[in-house]
């Protein structure tokens, strides 16, 4: 199994990186690893640690219409370019914690997402270069009040209560480039999104270029890469589960309240 | 004249908060002065410290259309509710340094506007309540691509470039509702943007309640109120200054290259 990589707070509230052991023990860093954070002799048992997100980005650029199939469903085509939106660092949740959804909202709808997690401080730089800028991969639901998102027009307000980026649970180093993401809505076998990340229309490299003509990306933050064919919306209860192959599971409640 | 906060770098690189003196000497405090920052013995001499913008927001968070006659110039109506969108953090630059002109845009405009300073950690709060969350006021230029943000739809590439966030050049604590906000190109006398901040739709406290339903806003976030009549382009080499009575004057020139 590869190397997973983890954010952690202990009894006490101190957060760390570490490295999650088979035994799901953590040794801990000494520095976020994209900071070339060091294994220490600190071991964190199961009972001893609480996972957060795996970063704690300084911002969430994020995607728009990068599956065609989701494109056709939202009654829209691809764009020529890359669409940008931002999420505000505030909606990231860990895995198993729970999405609240708000009193605003008469329609929440989940979207399975492949997350990046950038490495270094990238300015304007190549595909090519890109490739290099990219430290990982995780697993992101890009929730959203799809009422609102229609209402707006812009789609901050939608995409960016508390809560609403579900991230984690620990980042990988490596992606087979035709991993297969899944969306699992409560105990139903089949899954509500299925699709291989070789199908999205702007490569994670492509991606990462463009977004840095516009804006330096720094260590630790995060892009989101589009959701493919099949959202849809979540209640009041439900349990929503993304998952790609080689990363692993993502998992989240909807508050029932 | 109002006590002004700064954020200033010495010549090894360190940061601090500060007050500015009239001697234009720096008085170091100990902490961001919303987090309680208490005056040290440290004073920093004008010669001694480059002025960064008065604060480093985790998120800045802005409003479309919220003077009618800026919203009627854009060719639209006032919204029936604030409509909301993100700068990211790395596209804040401070008073007197420069704007860069990207490649991919053939027309990119200045908007003076007011920005508040967020004190508190605050959720859900009413507008009586944001009144006492509102730590200061400051002075922003939400420079926006206005060619891409036509094309994208999505205003987030054409307002987050990096430098399209200038702030500052300090904070206060208090601001007259009637203060004038006036924006000057070049050597012109007369303002191309001219109005009084109660001119808003949306006044602070109403803007700071409705984030704060949607986003947890942090200590130090910035709001950024709108922009009102007379937006227009900039051009290589342009110097473009916003000013609010009571504040104080953004001061920025645009690369030339």
């Amino acid at each position: 199994m590869a190397q997973r990589y983890v954010r952690v707070q202990n009894l006490e509230g101190k957060i760390y990186y570490g490295l999650l052991q088979l035994s799901l023990s953590v040794q801990v860093l000494d520095a976020p690893p994209w900071l070339q954070g060091q294994p220490t002799d600190l071991n964190l048992e199961p009972d001893n640690y609480q996972i957060l997100s795996p970063c704690a980005p300084s911002k969430i650029v994020a995607v728009g219409k990068n599956y065609a199939d989701h494109a056709a469903e939202m009654g829209t085509s691809v764009p020529s370019e890359p669409l940008l939106f931002l999420k505000p660092p505030t909606a990231v949740i860990a895995s198993e914690t729970e999405i609240k959804y708000p009193l605003q909202s008469q329609r929440v709808d989940y979207e399975g997402e492949l997350a990046l997690v950038i490495g270094d401080r990238v300015f304007n730089c190549t595909p090519e270069e890109a490739q290099t800028k990219i430290w990982g991969y995780t697993i992101a639901n890009d929730v959203t009040a799809r009422d609102l998102q229609q209402k707006d027009g812009q789609w901050t307000r939608a995409k960016g209560f508390d809560t609403f980026c579900p991230l984690g649970p620990w980042i990988v180093r490596e992606l087979n480039p035709g991993a297969r993401l899944q969306t699992f809505l409560n105990e139903d076998a089949d899954p509500v999104q299925s699709a291989y990340i070789d199908q999205m229309v702007f490569s994670p490299d492509v991606l990462v270029s463009y977004i840095s003509q516009v804006m330096t990306l720094l260590p630790g933050d995060v892009v989101l890469t589009g959701t493919p064919l099949g959202v849809g919306p979540l209640h009041r209860g439900d349990r929503i589960r993304v998952e790609i192959e080689g990363i692993g599971r993502l998992e989240n409640t909807v508050a029932a309240y």
